[in-house]
């Protein structure tokens, strides 16, 4: 018998719990931990703050990251989207000699907007002889690594378009109240100015993409202005009067002498009229690849980040970002 | 300055011309020589071969694989879909030590069909210390490739279905031929007998697909029809009077327990209302990827395997899929 894949899971929140439930499906991996400093979370039952429906599980939540001595073979890390918020949980886990996917945003591709970070956790994984690895939908999938497959279809690329639609109204409460819905134009512009409301990864998507075509950036421009609802409507959790802020519009450019190389929008907002994503390529030939219906969120994230598990565990040793793994599904036996 | 890429273009048919052209547009490659046992081109410029508009190069097309000594860093390989066919050309490159990437349709995945030549070449990969790998846009990108890459965000795959419809009567006249386009229903009928109708891939990227998802196919079914014209219509290149074949329709099957769990479908044919490119993923979740207007065949495939050559030359010794390999574009100043 093959002998299994050891995961701790670090960070507990909505989308740890996804994680988690969704490696404990995987035959190939056991959970064998499981990390949040949360009070309300640690010493309970994992199963049971991750909702599982056969929970308890009989692991129990620690608060204190020592359990990383235990050596997993993988941690599963969902603490926070910033990069420096969370370097020395990424650097505890390495020197534990176990591989790292994460879902922090600012890890997906940190070359550009950190470089010494970048530098500081590829020397230290290589130095551990474990790879490291941001995902998840977006960045890590459908602005960024699905823009890049595709253009292996293409002998020339001049330029990229991505946009992403989002019906908030589907999604979870943290996400639409992270989107802005409900507020009033005024407030959406309060909590963008205070760094609240905004997606991130587009900045860090538009490097991956620029990176991987040779395209040599000079700026990467970013706006985030609020969808406004013209008519009241509620959602399963909460109402939005006519007025006010629906969702969230960003947009994102990466400059190349004064020339638009790379456009990126999101718009993610409750009563967006259909999910999708779409991915167009201007160059030879020009391709366009949609996504109808899009590719949801939570459910895409939790799928990257354990369908990467493998890809990591097999990547030479170092920092690593989607670009370079040949991601895919994580299959039930997968052959050699 | 970083050593340029020698390459060398083994076989110099129509595709073996687009490849060529397509390097001499990238600095970073450098091709050196090119073999064609083709009296009509051995002897002559390569360039003027390949329908180059900058033609002479200066290069010479040779008759005899000895220049394979020439220890290209990599060969590029397109001289036919049969794997035992060019077997003991492959073998001749991987001892010259050059690492190699090959439209041959059953190199694309050819552990079901041809497990001993997968084998026996993958052994000899490794004692060379070179890689080499089978790829193109189908079998190699739409019909597997990019199905594993979405499956990267599913939670849970069941079953597979792509869909492929190219209007035959855009491409050239070999390709019209090909796909058996003015020929009667009869006379399709003996060409698919003897062989020379059909498209070779499906069977590869079939068993690619099942491995990558990890379903245990028993069996692969594969049915060869003529699309049959309506109505009478002319190509650039030859008529179709009505009643006869306008192309080729096929339909491939993975099979496990009596359960269809992988379909593919080919549609070429001369007058396709609409190219376009469709895979569909059933599980958690639902996945819908569509290529509006289709991933062009020969611009694709050209580009495919060009930009298949960094991710060669950095792959670990021995037979490669495109499902193991981190497939991108190549950049005209790639970041490491």
């Amino acid at each position: 018998m093959r002998k299994k894949i050891r995961a701790i899971q670090y960070g507990v929140g909505p989308i740890g719990a996804s994680l988690v439930r969704l490696m404990r499906e995987k035959q190939a991996i056991e959970v064998i931990g499981a990390i949040d400093t949360d009070p309300a979370k640690a010493g309970r039952d994992l199963g049971e703050v991750a909702g599982a429906s056969n929970a308890p599980w009989g692991i129990q939540i620690s608060a204190d990251p020592d359990i990383l001595d235990e050596a997993a073979d993988v941690v599963v890390h969902s603490t926070s989207s910033h990069l420096p918020a969370v370097v020395d949980q990424l650097s505890a886990c390495l020197a534990a000699e176990s591989c790292v996917v994460s879902t922090c945003e600012e890890l997906a591709y940190p070359y550009r907007k950190y470089p010494d970070l970048a530098a500081k956790l590829d020397k230290e994984a290589k130095s551990w002889g474990v790879a490291l690895v941001g995902t998840g939908v977006n960045p890590g999938f459908v602005m960024d690594k699905l823009v890049l497959t595709l253009g292996a279809a293409a002998q020339r690329v001049d330029s990229v378009r991505v946009t992403r639609i989002v019906d908030a109204s589907k999604r979870r409460l943290p996400l639409q109240r992270k989107v802005g819905a409900g507020l009033s134009p005024e407030e959406f512009k309060e909590q963008v100015a205070a760094g609240t409301i905004k997606h991130h990864g587009l900045a860090e998507s538009i490097a991956m993409v620029a990176d991987g075509f040779g395209f040599e950036i000079d700026e990467i421009t970013e706006t985030v202005e609020p969808v406004i609802a013209r008519e009241a409507f509620r959602t399963e959790f909460l109402e939005v009067p006519g007025g006010r802020a629906a969702g969230v519009h960003q947009i994102a450019r990466g400059v190349s002498g004064g020339r638009e190389r790379i456009y990126m929008e999101l718009q993610m907002y409750a009563g967006a009229p259909e999910s999708n994503d779409t991915i167009e390529l201007r160059g030879e030939p020009n391709l366009v690849l949609r996504i109808p219906g899009g590719t949801h969120g939570d459910i895409a994230t939790a799928a990257l980040v354990v369908n990467a598990i493998p890809a990591i565990l097999a990547a030479p040793a170092g920092l690593k970002t989607s670009r370079d793994l040949p991601l895919c599904f994580f299959a039930p036996a997968a052959k050699p």
